[in-house]
Parts: C-alpha cells; sequence; structure tokens
C-alpha cells in the first residue's frame, strides 16, 4: 500500500468542499492527483492540454469504471481505468500516448483511498508508456455515490500500414486469443460472494499494447482486433460477425480456460465465452498470417498462451457459433440481461 | 420534450442488464444513443474511433458533470457536458473537433429521461460543430448513483499563431469579460431552494467556439483564457495569477451581473465573483488589442456585453485584488469550502 506523497493538511476523508473549485478542490490537487501524474501538461494546470502535433490518424476513446469492490485480486479500480483506456486504443492499431482521468467521489470516501488509487493509475500509466494529461475531480454527497467512479480517455496514434476494421474479415482467415479467458470476471465475483480458492484468483488486468504492437510489427495487415471485457468473447466476436457479415466459428476444445477459473465457472454456473477479461484479446488474421502472428505473440510475457481459437466461414452472416468438444455445433447468443453487475 | 427516436423495444426504465455488454446494453445503444449522434466513426462501433490526422498541436480536455437537477431552466445536464468540453477546449485556443460521452446511469432511471438527454447533447453538439465519435454506457445499482452522471472529454487542434499560456501575462495586461456573470449557479440555486423569479433565471450554458473564434481572429495573441465555471471568475484569475507571478486587479464597478441575477445573490449572501458561469470567458490581452478585442466581442451575438474588468499589474506576485466601487482594495481570496455543491 503507497503512502501519501506529500503530508496532507486537510480532512481525511473527501468532503463536498474537495469538488467545490475553492481551496480544498485545490489542495485535493495539488498534494494528492498532481504528484501522482505529474508531467509537464497537466502541470500546465489549463482547462485542457495542450500536446505536441501527432502524425497520423488519430484513435480516441473512453470508458467509465464503476467496479466493485475498488479493489480486488490482481488489481484495482485506478489500473483497470488505465488498462482499460490502454488496450482501447491499442485494438485500433495504435500507440496510446495521453490518458484524461475524471474521479466522481463519494463524501466520506477516505483520502487514503483516493491516494492509493492514484498511486496504482500512476504506475500503469508508467508501465504502459501514456501520460496522464488532464482530468476532473467531482464530488456528490452521501448516498449518491459509491466511493469512487472513474471516466479516463486516451488518444493514441495509429501506426502506419495498419488498417483495423472489421469490415476486412473474410471467410478463411482465422481468430487468434491472447491467453485464457474470464479471469477478471471470476476474480471479482469471488471476492463478492466470499469464494476462497487458494491461491486466490487474479484478474488478469494488464497494458496490452506492449503486445499489440509485437504482433503489428510481425503481422501489420491485422485485419481487426478486441478486447473481450464486458460481455466477455461473446460480445466481442458478435460484434465482429455482425459488422463484418461473416459467421465466426470458435471451437470450444481450443479455448484456453485457466484450471481454478474453469472450477468457479462450473461452481457458479457461468460460461467463461461471457464473462469479462482486462487483459487478452481477440485478433482476426488471414490464415498465412496465423503462424508468424503467433510466433510473436509467444515471444511477449503476456502471450506465451496466445493460440488460434476459431476460424471465419461464410456460412451464416452476422453469426457466432460454438463447434462442441463433440463435434456439433450451436449458436452463441449475448446474454440477455446482466449476468455479472460492475465487473469493471 | 423530445420523444424517443425509435420504437424502443425494452424496459421504460434502466436496468442493471443496461450495463452488461449484453442484448440489452447493445438494444441502449442501437436504438437510443446511437441514433442521436450518428457519424461515420461513432457507426464504426470499435473499442475506440479511428480518426483522419490532424494538422497541428492537439488539445484535450474532460470534465464530469454531476449537475443536480439534471434539467434546469436554460439547460441541462447533457448540453452542460457538451458546452464545458467545448470550451475547455477553445480556451486553449483550440477548434473542438471530437467528443467521447460516458454515461453513468442509476438503476430505475427512466429510459426518456435519457432519451431527452441524448436529444439536447445531440443537438449541443451540433451547434457547436463537434462530432460524438466514441463512448460508454455504465449502469450502478439503485442508491449507488444519481440518475446520471456524465463525463465528456474532447480533442481539438490549436490554432496556428496563438499560444495560450498564462506565464505570458505580463504587467500593463488587460482582463476581457464576455458577458453578465454568475447567472449558471444562480439559476441552479433557484431552482434548488424553490426561489421564484419571473422570467426564471436562466443558465447562460453556450458553447464558446464560435465566440472565442472571433476574438483570436482579431486578437491572435491573447495571452490567456479561462472560463469561469466552479469557483467562479475568482477561481479563474486566482490560477492565472499565481501561474504568472503577477497581481490581477478587478473592478467592482466594472463587473456585469444582470439585475436579477444581482438580487438573488444580495437574498442567497452570495458574491457573484465566486458563481460559477458556463457561458461566459475572460481573456487576458496587451493593453493596445483591447479595442480591437472587445470590438470582436461585440459582433459576436454572445459577445454583445463583453467588457474590460480589470488590468495585470507587477506588485503582489500571485495574487487576486478588487478595486472596490469606494476606491479601496480587497484581496480575493478561493473559498475555503463548498458553496454551491453540484452546480455542474
Amino acid at each position: 500500500m503507497s503512502s501519501c506523497p506529500l503530508p496532507f493538511d486537510g480532512p481525511s476523508v473527501i468532503v463536498l468542499g474537495h469538488g467545490s473549485g475553492g481551496r480544498l478542490s485545490q489542495r485535493l490537487l495539488e498534494q494528492i492527483i498532481l504528484p501522482g501524474f505529474r508531467n509537464e501538461w497537466l502541470d500546465a494546470l489549463h482547462d485542457g492540454a495542450i500536446l505536441p502535433p501527432v502524425q497520423g490518424q488519430l484513435a480516441f476513446s473512453a470508458d467509465g469504471y464503476v467496479v466493485r469492490p475498488l479493489f480486488f485480486p490482481g488489481g484495482d479500480i485506478g489500473q483497470l481505468a488505465v488498462h482499460g483506456t490502454v488496450n482501447d486504443l491499442a485494438m485500433c492499431g495504435a500507440r496510446p500516448l495521453y490518458l484524461s482521468v475524471g474521479f466522481i467521489l463519494e463524501e466520506g470516501l477516505p483520502v487514503e483511498t483516493l491516494v492509493r488509487v492514484v498511486s496504482s493509475m500512476k504506475e500503469a500509466a508508467e508501465r504502459a508508456g501514456v501520460r496522464i494529461v488532464c482530468g476532473d475531480t467531482k464530488v456528490v454527497e452521501r448516498g449518491k455515490g459509491d466511493q469512487m467512479f472513474i471516466h479516463t480517455s486516451g488518444v493514441g496514434v495509429v501506426r502506419e500500414q495498419v488498417k483495423i476494421d472489421a469490415r476486412r474479415v473474410v471467410p478463411g482467415d482465422k481468430v487468434l486469443l491472447s491467453g485464457p479467458i474470464a479471469a477478471h470476471g471470476i476474480a471479482i465475483l469471488c471476492v463478492r460472494d466470499g469464494l476462497e480458492f487458494v491461491p486466490p484468483i487474479q484478474s488478469d488486468t494488464a497494458p496490452l499494447n506492449g503486445l499489440v504492437d509485437a504482433l503489428l510489427d510481425a503481422v501489420p495487415d491485422v485485419r481487426v482486433m478486441r478486447d473481450p471485457t464486458r460481455g466477455g468473447v461473446v460480445s466481442a466476436l458478435t460484434e465482429i460477425a455482425v459488422r463484418a457479415g461473416v459467421e465466426i466459428c470458435v471451437w470450444e476444445e481450443s479455448i484456453p480456460v485457466d484450471g481454478a477459473v474453469a472450477g468457479a465457472c462450473e461452481l457458479l454456473g457461468l460460461d467463461p465465452l461471457h464473462v469479462a477479461n482486462e487483459g487478452k484479446f481477440l485478433a482476426i488474421v488471414a490464415a498465412e498470417d496465423v503462424e508468424r502472428g503467433l510466433t510473436a505473440l509467444w515471444a511477449h510475457p503476456l502471450g506465451r498462451e496466445a493460440t488460434v481459437v476459431g476460424e471465419v466461414t461464410g456460412e451464416h452472416r452476422g453469426l457466432l457459433t460454438l463447434r462442441t468438444r463433440m463435434g456439433g455445433r450451436r449458436m452463441l447468443d449475448l446474454l440477455a440481461g446482466e449476468q455479472l453487475p460492475r465487473i469493471c
């Protein structure tokens, strides 16, 4: 646990005044938030950051984080908020450059909790090689929020010669998956339901930009990538199938799921294909690029268990199907309602 | 009030499933949110938007909106969220181009309320000439939020030859204000406190990019601009004074405040200089640029009441002072705590 970067000469819990734009806001910013993220653009403390020109197409992404609990095995809301937006930019074929961070704090939140989250975001941003350059803090009354919500957005530059577009997916393409699925959702659920595994199941939250770079260096022609967060692999691949007007078939026996995660899924009655991930991605590539792609993924610490999990066929437009271990085939559909609220 | 853009074949209130990433999320997105914001980038429905290259320095800004009530005389949370980020980019000397929108919805929110807000954001974005290109929706349980929070971030391109930097402010410079202050904060407070004026006091929420363009066309050398939102004119000018290491002195008799707003401030015991605005800005310019600047502002519908409200002196570093109507002089300081919670 990190300690407060500076002695904080204010109340030990968040009060409404921290969101006022007055003295308390200023102190929170100067003593807690800025020391965490310090860089020349954020320090300018303007209404927005003025950044150097960027050569190439821009990628722009945004996501909110309402995960509960704030801290969980393998990560916390701050890491998730940095990794999530870094990963969304990486999925555009972009190098993430700059992030914004918005906090919505509930009155009564211990300042120490905010300090821990800021410190965690700082480390995550450094690991991913991005700068946090602008942001905002709001405070709502006790009972009108839930400790802390975070919103991040990010800007990146799309790599040259890379053209990520689901409409480029064609029958014959293969589906790569960067590693075992369902760890994040199950880690959160185990904490919430008091299910104890030894060792505890850890969230897979991680920045994917390095791994994506490795893949794109080897295979610039990747058709499309997607990180299967909320809604899991099924939501991510269904969106691609619909957008591309193809059928995607995944092979049950090829989907990697770690033993403890698979056991927890059984116990909880969940299909790992619907469970959220925060450090995995799917890439659709031409069949001739599979070997080169896998070799590149395997060489990176986050891609050692990468594998081919399915293929694109032209048979049924906009459908995702599963080829079962028994050789049968069934449709995989989006979940109708909520399986795991506030997973990210 | 806008009607639903498409018949919505889902529940009439927001449920947790709308944040699941499954079927209900998809329906909310396709039937409520996308029809409001439709454009080629958003329609790509990727994890992020892939945008054309931008020539010049980037401006990047982000803000959260937790205003209560959601709808108030002169505006609503949706307009505020669009205008706020547009204005922050304009304050960087940038032309706003793209916005992201993140919703955090409380379970039980009427879908019709979301439809009204989306429709209002669509109109505000069109008026300001920006595209909403990416976003996200999360749902939290009843009692863990407050109807709706919005987070927007934005990307713009800094105008050539414009160099907005508080450190360029020097003694002798003058402070321009684009119009009468304190309307937004007072409009919100009147609604909350049940104070009825006839006609009701309206928020001044407006996109400032057109007005800022008019000023910068005439005076590219503007030193710094700031829109006095939370914390009002005092917070905005104090930040500039500290950053620039100068004293800024504002002239009490020159600060424009509309009659009804001034009356309400009296009644509520508020100093209009501390009250939030959402459609006004301060610009510091060289003395020789004042006339040209004012002429440009007066020619724009949002700047007709622009005026000079103070000057920069070198006497006391980092201070904001007020020259009173009686000829006295006193320090203006940031408020210690919270005056008006959840004003934006």
